[in-house]
Formats: C-alpha cells, sequence, structure tokens
C-alpha cells in the first residue's frame, strides 16, 4: 500500500484528495475553488476529449465557439433558467484597472463601470440561441448541430477537486431541430453516446434514465441522465442531455419556416460532460495502492523498468527495453521507458502503481539472458515472466482483460450495492448505514422527494429507462406508484 | 468575382470583414467586442492546433490547464508587466445575482462582493509562476515544458473579427529552466517551430526577429517575433517568444537548488500565437472571389460537385463520385461531395470559391461517359479535364502544387513591397502612399522610434535576425547604426 495515502476504508474522502495531489492529476489554485489541472491530469482529459469529439463528428455534429461573457439580461429572458443559474455567477462589472492614488498596487478603475454586467457563462443556452435567432430561418438550416469544448463558471461554496470546481472544462452540445420527435432522439441519442463512452472507455458501468422535475435541468422539459456507482456506495452524474422543447427558442423568439411554409417555434437540445469525469474515474477504480486507470484513458499504458547494476547491464537492458518500447508504439499503445538513474526500481514501481499505469514491464539482467520479461498488471497487482516474443501479443491481450476486469469490478460492486427496498425502516437504514443504489416505489410528487431528500439526504438519481413497470407503494408516503426510481445520496 | 463582396483593390477593410462574414467563419456577438467563431472558421483553427500540438508535444512539451482569473494583487508583482496588462482587463466584482426588488429581472447582489477582485487572465504568467513556485525545488525539477490551450480576454476598445478581439483563444507556453542558455534557446527554438508552421502549413512567408524595447512584450527580456505582410501593404505579428530572464522567478520567488546544492532563481520563456492567425491566413491569400486556403489548413480540400439533369443522371453521377471520395479519403483528404438538389452547380461552384476549398471536381454526363473529371484550382481559378483513373494522384500532386504557389504568390508580394529606404522623404512617401516593409537604418533610441511612429503610424516591426551588419545613418535622426531594422504599419 502506497503509505502517503490515506487508507480508502478508514477515510474515503481525504483518500481521494491525497489521491489526486500524489497522483499529480490536479491541486487547488491560488483562486478559491478554481484547480490546476496539472499535465498528468490533463493528458487524461485530452483522451477523453479526443474519443468524444471523434464520436460526436461520427454523428454530424461540427464544433464552434461563443463568447465567454453573457450580458446579464438574457439570463432572465428564460424563467425557468434564471432560477437555476443567476445564483451562482462570477459578475464582471468594470473593464479597467489603474493605478491606486497612493501609489501602493493597483485599483479598479471607477470610471470603467460597465452599462451593462457580464456574466461568466455558467452554461451557453442564452448566448447560443440569441445567435442561432439570425443562424435559423428555414428548415433547410436545420438541424444544427454545434458543439464546444470550453471553461464555464458557477460559483460554488464548497468544492472539491474535479468533482466540483467554480471553474471546469467541459463539451456543451446545442442542437436545434424542426421537429419534437428529432430532438427528443438527438438528446438520447447523445445519452447513448455518453454511456457507451463510459463503459467502453471509462469502464465504469452506468444507469440511463431521466430526472425528476426538481433534478432536471433548469430550462429542461427532460433531462436524461447516466449515472454510476462510486466505491463509497455514493451516485455520481456522469453527465446530462437535455430535451428542451421550444423554451429557449421562444425565449429568444427563434422561429422557422417549415416545409409548409409555416411558421414555428425551433425545438433544442443541450448535453454536457465535464472534466468530472476524471473524478468519477478516480472514486470508481483507484485502490489504496492508487489509480487504476483503463487501458484507453491512460496516458501511459505501459511502462517499462530496468533493473541493474552499472552501465553494462544498463545498456543492453536499454537496448532490449527501447527495441520492445519502438514493437509496442508501433502496435499503437503510448509506452515510457523509464531508465533515470536518480531512482531505484522500487521507488518506480510503487509511484507508477499511483499513477495507474495498466501494464508495467520489468526486465532485469536474468531476463536479458534468458529472453524474458516481467509483466505487472495494475488491477490485479499480479506479476508473471513471459517470453520477450510475445510481448506485443501478450499486452494487446492484457489490455483488453484488463479493461474487461475493471469494468466487472464495477459492475460487481454496483450488483452488490443495489437494493430493492420496500419499507422506509430498509431505506433508511441502507442510505444511512450501507450506502449503495437503492431501487424503491415513489410517489412521483415533488413534496415527497423533497421530504426523503430532507430526511436522508438521498435523491432520486434517475427514473431508469430499464425498470419494468411494477405496481407498488411509493416507500415514504405509501402512495400508489407504476415502477421503482433509483434513490442515492450524490456527489 | 463574388458580387456581395466589396472589392477588395477599393476597400480592402470591408473586404475583409464581409469575407469573414459571407464566407461562414465567424461573426460578432451580442458582447461589445467578443467573436462567435463558427463551425467553418472554428474547423481551421482546430487543424492549426492539432498540427501545433503535435509539434509541441514532440519537442517535449505537455499540456495542463491553470484557472481563468487572477487575483488582482498578482499583477502588480512584476513591475513592467503591470504596466502592459493592467490597463484592459475584465474585472470579476460579485459571485452572486439576485431579483431585482422591483420584480423586473435580475440585479448584482451588493452582499457577494469579493474581497479581492478577480481579474480574468490576459495572458497567464503571473498565476502560472505563483504555481511553479511550489512545483520546482531542484535541477532535477527542470526544465518544465508547459503549454494551455485557452481563452483570454483583453478589454479593446477597437476590435475586428478574428484580428483583435475582446476574448481570443490562444495557447501560451510557460516554460521553466535552470540556465539562460536553455531558456534562449526554448524561446528561439519555439520561434523556429512557429516560422516553420507558418511557412509549411499556413503558406505564409515571415520574417523572424527580434522586437525593440518597446514593442518587447511587458516583462520580457527580449521578445522574439515572426512578422507577414498582408495585402495592404500593413505588417501582423503572427505570434511572439519571450526570454523572460528570471523576471517572473523573482516575482513570485520561485528558486531552485542547482546541482552545486546553491539556489538560484529560475528561468523562463513564455509564447503563442491566437486565432489572430486566422485573420493573417484570410489576409495574405484571399482576393475578390472569396478565401484561398492552404490545403494543409483547409477544412475540405476537395469538393465533389455533380452536373446532372434528373434522377437517373444523378445516380450513375453519384456512384462515380462516391466512388472518387472514398479513393481520395483513403489517401488521406477530407472530402465532400454535395449532392444538395436544392443548389445549382453555378452557386455551389461560387459558394466552394468563397470558401476557399483548394480543389473541386466537378462531374457532368459526359464525363460520365467518357471517364472523365474536370478539376478546378481555387488558386489559380483554373480548370482541366483529366482521366477519372488519374484523381488521386493528381490531386496529391495539385495540393503541394496550390501549397507552394500560394507561398510563392505571398513571397513575390513581399519582395515587391519591401523597400530598402536610406531618406527620410522616401520612408514617408512608402509608408503613407505605398504601404509594404521598409528595411532603413534606425538609432536603436526609443524617442526615435516613438517620434518615427507619430510621425507616420510605422513601428519598427523586429530587428531581423538576418539583416546584415551594416553601418548607416538613422533615417530619421542621422545618428549611427549598424543595421537596418524593419519598419512597417501594422494591424
Amino acid at each position: 500500500m502506497a503509505k502517503f495515502l490515506t487508507n480508502r476504508e478508514e477515510n474515503y474522502s481525504q483518500w481521494y484528495n491525497d489521491l489526486v495531489i500524489k497522483a499529480d492529476m490536479a491541486e487547488n489554485s491560488a483562486v478559491r475553488g478554481c484547480m490546476v489541472i496539472k499535465p498528468y491530469g490533463y493528458a487524461i482529459w485530452e483522451k477523453i476529449q479526443a474519443e468524444l469529439d471523434r464520436r460526436f463528428k461520427a454523428t454530424g455534429h461540427v464544433n464552434a465557439y461563443f463568447p465567454l461573457f453573457i450580458p446579464k439580461s438574457f439570463f432572465s429572458r428564460e424563467a425557468s433558467h434564471v432560477e437555476g443559474f443567476a445564483k451562482e455567477c462570477a459578475v464582471v462589472t468594470h473593464y479597467r484597472l489603474k493605478h491606486a492614488p497612493d501609489g501602493k498596487g493597483i485599483i479598479v478603475d471607477p470610471d470603467a463601470k460597465l452599462e451593462e454586467e457580464l456574466i461568466v457563462r455558467p452554461t451557453s443556452e442564452t448566448i447560443i440561441w440569441n445567435t442561432y435567432k439570425d443562424w435559423i430561418h428555414s428548415y433547410r438550416d436545420l438541424p444544427l448541430l454545434i458543439n464546444q469544448w470550453a471553461n464555464v463558471v458557477r460559483w460554488e461554496m464548497r468544492t472539491r477537486l474535479f468533482l466540483r470546481t467554480t471553474e471546469f472544462l467541459w463539451q456543451e452540445g446545442h442542437t436545434a431541430h424542426a421537429t419534437r420527435e428529432e430532438a427528443q432522439q438527438e438528446a438520447l441519442m447523445i445519452l447513448d453516446l455518453y454511456a457507451d463512452f463510459a463503459e467502453n472507455y471509462m469502464a465504469l458501468p452506468v444507469i440511463k434514465g431521466v430526472k425528476t422535475e426538481s433534478e432536471k435541468f433548469a430550462g429542461a422539459i427532460d433531462t436524461y441522465t447516466f449515472e454510476a456507482l462510486m466505491q463509497d456506495g455514493k451516485a455520481l452524474q456522469g453527465g446530462t442531455s437535455h430535451f428542451l422543447g421550444q423554451n429557449f427558442a421562444k425565449a429568444f423568439d427563434v422561429q422557422f419556416a417549415n416545409q409548409e411554409g409555416k411558421l414555428d417555434y425551433v425545438w433544442a437540445t443541450s448535453w454536457g460532460v465535464t472534466t468530472r469525469l476524471i473524478g468519477a474515474l478516480i472514486m470508481a477504480h483507484a485502490d489504496n495502492n492508487g489509480l487504476v486507470l483503463p487501458p484507453r484513458l491512460a496516458p501511459i499504458q505501459v511502462v517499462i523498468i530496468p533493473i541493474y547494476k552499472g552501465n553494462e547491464q544498463l545498456g543492453s537492458i536499454s537496448e532490449i527495453a527501447n527495441d520492445l518500447r519502438s514493437k509496442l508504439e508501433k502496435a499503437g499503445f503510448s509506452v515510457k521507458y523509464d531508465d533515470r538513474d536518480t531512482q531505484k526500481p522500487g521507488f518506480k514501481f510503487a509511484d507508477y502503481e499511483l499513477k495507474g499505469v495498466p501494464v508495467r514491464l520489468a526486465i532485469g539482467p536474468r531476463d536479458a539472458e534468458n529472453g524474458t520479461v516481467e509483466v505487472a498488471r495494475r488491477d490485479t497487482l499480479t506479476k508473471e515472466t513471459i517470453n520477450r516474443d510475445n510481448v506485443v501479443t501478450h499486452v494487446t491481450a492484457l489490455m483488453e482483460e484488463i479493461h474487461q476486469n475493471i469494468y466487472r469490478k464495477a459492475a460487481d460492486f454496483r450488483a452488490e450495492n443495489t437494493y430493492s427496498v420496500d419499507t422506509w425502516d430498509e431505506f433508511r437504514d441502507i442510505i444511512e448505514n450501507k450506502g449503495g443504489f437503492v431501487m424503491a416505489h415513489w410517489d412521483g410528487s415533488t413534496e415527497t422527494e423533497e421530504q426523503i431528500k430532507n430526511l436522508t439526504k438521498a435523491t432520486v438519481r434517475a427514473i431508469p429507462f430499464n425498470a419494468p413497470a411494477e405496481e407498488g407503494k411509493c416507500v415514504l408516503s405509501g402512495k400508489p406508484s407504476h415502477r421503482r426510481v433509483l434513490f442515492a445520496r450524490a456527489y
């Protein structure tokens, strides 16, 4: 166990913070609530971006860029949007600094006050729909399938590296459609895209569903979500896709002439995932030795470490290592050969375990002689010695196996920690003492939902798509219910 | 000539604005000075990013992300930096909005005033060096070679799409080194990287050199620049690379223990290019028919347009077109087959000319019969008919030829508009009546430079690296000078 990490079982929260720092992923900055994403953490974000961007483009989307600032008045246009977003914003009020009259430092120039304050975007529906007004006139201009990679700011009181930060990075898709059906399909298609990415790249099993009225996006008709279970029994919302109906089109007066020449309001979706996914990745898979990265998102997939005494041994081992590296790179893996002589092999082993590198190859003098190499897996911490000629085949198979194993482990954990609950006592007991996903009947009212939240801090994470119709009674109110919904405490 | 474009020779500035709008590159947003980068413009930025990012990584750099906000006090730390950047900043003073007491809209909550104002980053030296303080302790931590892709804000009074906007996108490299020599080499290596990119990807010949004291970056020891000549005879600074000496290390107290165990301040560089490069691309190559994009940055490299009457003809032409497309895509080109039946071929021809697509293939019924295809080049507007079997070979060669031709045209234009000038009358006449690059002697004093600027609006763009030593007299003051420098009016 990495000694400098807090034990996960003793203090999960501290373990997470330790890990993010020690694995060189991110750190808090001098600006309250804003993080610095360090190169190793950012490399994971780049891999997430590359794959999502490829998928967005493959489904017909293009990227664009809209302003960081939004005029304050835009927020008031959509009635429920203002409720959800106007509260926690960074507000730009001035556009100039000047020297302090006393010569000490600089001050805000009171003469440079903006007529209308600008809000640093917490999300871009308003500025984008104000722009779409000029872009959309006819059904020929539709669909409009645009995505943006950007930073956004939501003034958070309690922040946590990756999971909740004042500034975060994300992508936000904003699409416009001629019909309700097409917009709904788009929102659901994107949810599937996200969920597929989560399962196949993050090795993270997710539950897809729809949010309740009180949990949905401010301005949406429906919010679709994918939810994952973390190792401490709390849920994490991976991302959301919103069917916005005609709400923003009406707020910004975006009408189009349909095929019959009649004017109608445009139908909309928006959807996003954020740097929070990196937090999910850590919380779902990491252990007391450090990160466990799924191979498809690992910045370094294979690390090669020489074990040697003296320059002569290092020379012959390096020759073998460089040959292996080039073969593995040719097979598409990202490989690091760490021949630093300032650190001992044991230190390096622990360091790459901490950083979650999926496969480690070690080559000692006996391996050099025998034509072998020691292969260690990060996920199981097991080792075996194989013939050097088989390395590429072996590593290729191993990567797939590691992905499957990490996924299965998370799926098993979720299965073990998902409860079908019928009584309030049991509900409360599980939420408070065990954690996990609780499938329970709920009467569908916001009042009951609110009450349950106040009593247990558990919320309806989703009404799962795959929950079968089933008659039952609300776990709190006893009123009739037609399907179970997913409750949990959440990040 | 595209009739909706202003004639370039009549009103260059209006021609540029028209072109940016009509070619769907960008537009002004509802926020003064901030632009919306539309999908076609953003696709060019993505190509610029991809190639630069590849080059940064190939030279050992990694990406990271630092906060959007910088505490106001950070700016005062480096004496000359505050002079250069404190003036034109967006200032965040509050973090909450609330409903107006009169129920009309929302207002800034006066209770949510920040203790210390936050500046939206105009550049990130201060916040990054404040962070590096914790990352650098020993020579073993060096060099630190970090780049960031980000948005920045400088409150500009007069803005222009791509060329000067309040918010813009850029990359900013920030490196830390153990020695002066290494930092200087880094700054120069990056300048070479930029210049090579400009010449080989943007087809833009550039002049490399060093800025004068008054034109250098606020906080730098030396600013290296690459300058290009636009078609209206004005210079455009493509990007800069700064040798920062130990200025920021001293301002933020970043010291390291060198190999002898002695403490020393870290040596620094910073360097960046912005979305302005897209403006340069347009201004350098476009003509009265629209954009002329260099093939390596064109989002669509080949467009295929069918010329047909009726569905039967379209069917057989589409079969050929799709076959050509897949062959060209396999050869690495990005291809669009435009079979929309809502637009006539003539309209499509003009539209793709406007958008600067390097190569257009047209297939009519006779081509279908004869096994031929009509190939048109955007740069020369010439056409020829070739055998369909040769399309891939032909297009491959053509792309290289187009790149070379665009580059040569720009280089010839620059040669014709570069003047070696020895008298003040001639200097003034050329700057005021002809435009272009003027190589002239200058006495090296800031006073003279300022005077020349006041008299002619021309500035020293660079002291070119390749300017030979040559004794002469300053074109204004008559004082001795040892080499000519590059003067021009500039964007």
